[in-house]
């Protein structure tokens, strides 16, 4: 028998009739002849009110509580998801992370999946089961507490779960009807991609592109598991969403396959920083100490034994790194002119697998930027990225101009 | 070490500050040096919400699912309680029911307690926990699956807990200070009870006052469990509220401890049935299997070998006994000339230990109903009750009536 993951986000089992219509899928696929796992999300906005409830009660809060309340709205989820299908004559049952059992690590709040035993799921397919309803995002420490696996850790539920049963697919149903060139409320011509490799999918997903958890999406790399990100409220059809595979089943050959961007970033500048050996060291471990997620970082040309570092993070966290940096200042570790930060910047990145094989993609968006009078203020670029920091403002357009330069709304 | 188990029900923990005003309470008992154990049930309402999304999802639910879905209030409950009580800096940390494990059979929606492992909470009680906060109300059956124990079933929860642990006191902290003579809303002259017999709550509780849930008074009369039942609203002493005892530590020496009375009640009587060894049996066992709870029966004298046959249910399960009247005529089981259904009638009960050693208390309440012009319908009688069965609309009148011919309002 093969089995089938489908995962349905929170705005998918937003309501009892949006339960039923995602019933109704798993319904079909039964009817096709799999025996389905499906992994379920909390109705849209349980979540969060009890993430803010956590939050109000205890601000530093034990992350071994937290993970025991936000944990609930899942199985609310997937014991209506199992009586739904009960209804319907389909022969299904609930299954909490604990009951799996979903093994993680000990880490609160961001576990990862350590094992996923199979026996207990298969014991019952084997006794007619045909559905198992698997409340997504959650798991069991190795002291028996209940962990979580971070926001979005139903996707990586569900990769898991299909690596573990061997599935033959990975449906994420979700509220957008696939993965697109890039956002298409910056740009009408953004149009959907039928397939994207892994890589892409990995780095558009950590730029800011909110279709799948990233981790969900190395995961899937990893087990070579077939992950299709689709629409619950389109008609299904074959063809439907995107499908994200390996790099040889992709059919297209655009140099670039899309256009990302993260609007609320940051761009900090330590003004004549004394450069000596160590000195990255010493600024980047006390940022990493103090919760700071650096992302791109950029050395100044050294002079007379000083240089400037820029660097970039998230705009929430410039406070956090400018005390980090002033209490490693008073510490003497560091020494340092000044500190500015710019916090009225955006990153905008072009992504595609075609670049390795392609000269020219950074020389052709730099020109389509400056056309546009669009100025860079740091560069990165790795093997299928090349990412830019410039004025928040400048954000759309860069993106539209990205988008026609690289002609994105023309399949390859 | 002594542990307290103190149990706070929905409306006290209803929103983030009556969690926090509930855990001062615990924090008082911690620094009087008890090891606490604290049974929460799920803020009011939320409950309501979930049994509702399950009988709209599958009128006849899969009791396992239910339990699935409706055991998820209490989690949500017990971590905030743990973070509100960390907050405080009192070790304190959250159990769901299977981590407890707080073993139960496998009757879904009406679960019964088997055992209660006290190795686990002992162990961190060892540790330096001082407080282990139990989601109330749920369990796990043996099968693995999570199981709950009927509404009102935290106060079970509480007590059962309270025998294992051999706790010093199980303090219920509700939305009422008291266990009273009768229901405040009908006669002003209600009055707190400082102390009533298990016996006597016993009844109060199965004939209508929902101070408690019933099978937790009787978990507490077999283990001699101190039962407190006090209001959370109130500011804490030691005489507050009501302690529910053994009859020997009941100081007041009213025959009368009580008037109850149960509103939605229906009268039925089967008119000329064939009066034969068996037929009690041949009526009620297809009302039982029916699941139609049958309270008062009434045999009429027999004449010319027939006779009439009156008992009391509940006025929703009318239509269920005559559907299992029906069809046991239908098989020949049972000959009955017709069914007559009374739907306007209320039971009204005197509940008292001393009636044991007092006569005439019977024919006190039967004037005092006379002299009010309220008909009597139905009698029935226990070692220490006597119920009747009354017109719906003197249900009032004859609670108060009651009331001042026992002199309740007066402590004895």
């Amino acid at each position: 028998m093969s089995v089938l993951v489908m995962k349905f986000g929170g705005t998918s089992v937003a309501t009892l009739d949006r339960i039923k219509r995602a019933a109704k899928r798993v319904g079909r696929e039964v009817a096709n002849g799999h025996d389905v796992i499906v992994i379920v999300s909390a109705m849209s906005g349980k979540t969060n009110e009890l993430v803010g409830w956590v939050g109000e009660t205890s601000p530093l809060f034990d992350a071994r509580e937290y993970d025991a309340v936000v944990s609930s709205g899942e199985n609310v989820t997937a014991g209506l998801m199992a009586l739904t299908l009960q209804e319907m004559d389909i022969p299904a049952r609930s299954w909490q992370g604990w009951q799996v059992p979903l093994k993680t690590n000990g880490a609160h709040g961001a576990a990862r999946i350590e094992e996923i035993p199979t026996d207990n799921l298969n014991a019952k397919f084997g006794q007619g089961m045909r559905v198992a309803v698997v409340a997504g995002f959650q798991g069991i420490s190795p002291e028996g507490r209940i962990t979580t696996l971070g926001r979005g850790g139903s996707d990586t539920t569900a990769v898991a779960f299909a690596a573990a049963f061997e599935a033959v697919r990975c449906d994420i149903y979700t509220d957008v009807d696939g993965v697109y060139t890039t956002d298409p409320r910056i740009t009408s011509k953004a149009r959907k991609l039928d397939r994207i490799a892994f890589e892409e999918m990995l780095e558009l997903a950590s730029l800011g592109a909110k279709v799948l958890q990233t981790r969900s999406v190395e995961l899937a790399m990893r087990y070579k598991v077939k992950l299709r990100v689709l629409s619950s409220f389109d008609e299904y059809d074959e063809t439907a969403g995107t499908l994200v595979c390996e790099e040889d089943e992709v059919m297209e050959n655009n140099v670039v396959a899309g256009v990302a961007y993260s609007r609320d970033e940051a761009k900090m500048t330590l003004i004549s920083v004394a450069d000596r050996p160590g000195i990255a060291a010493a600024i980047f471990g006390p940022l990493a100490e103090a919760g700071v997620n650096v992302d791109m970082i950029v050395q100044n040309i050294s002079e007379e034994g000083r240089t400037d570092m820029t660097f970039s993070c998230p705009v929430d966290q410039v406070k956090r790194a400018e005390q980090a940096m002033a209490q490693a200042k008073e510490r003497g570790e560091i020494a340092y002119h000044d500190l500015v930060a710019d916090t009225e910047v955006a990153k905008v990145s072009v992504v595609g697998i075609g670049m390795r094989s392609h000269a020219g993609v950074a020389a052709r968006m730099f020109k389509s930027l400056r056309d546009e009078n669009v100025n860079i203020k740091v560069i990165t670029t790795s093997e299928i990225k090349i990412s830019v920091l410039i004025d928040r403002k400048y954000m759309e357009l860069a993106v539209q101009a990205l988008h026609d330069t690289f002609e994105l709304e023309k399949a390859g």
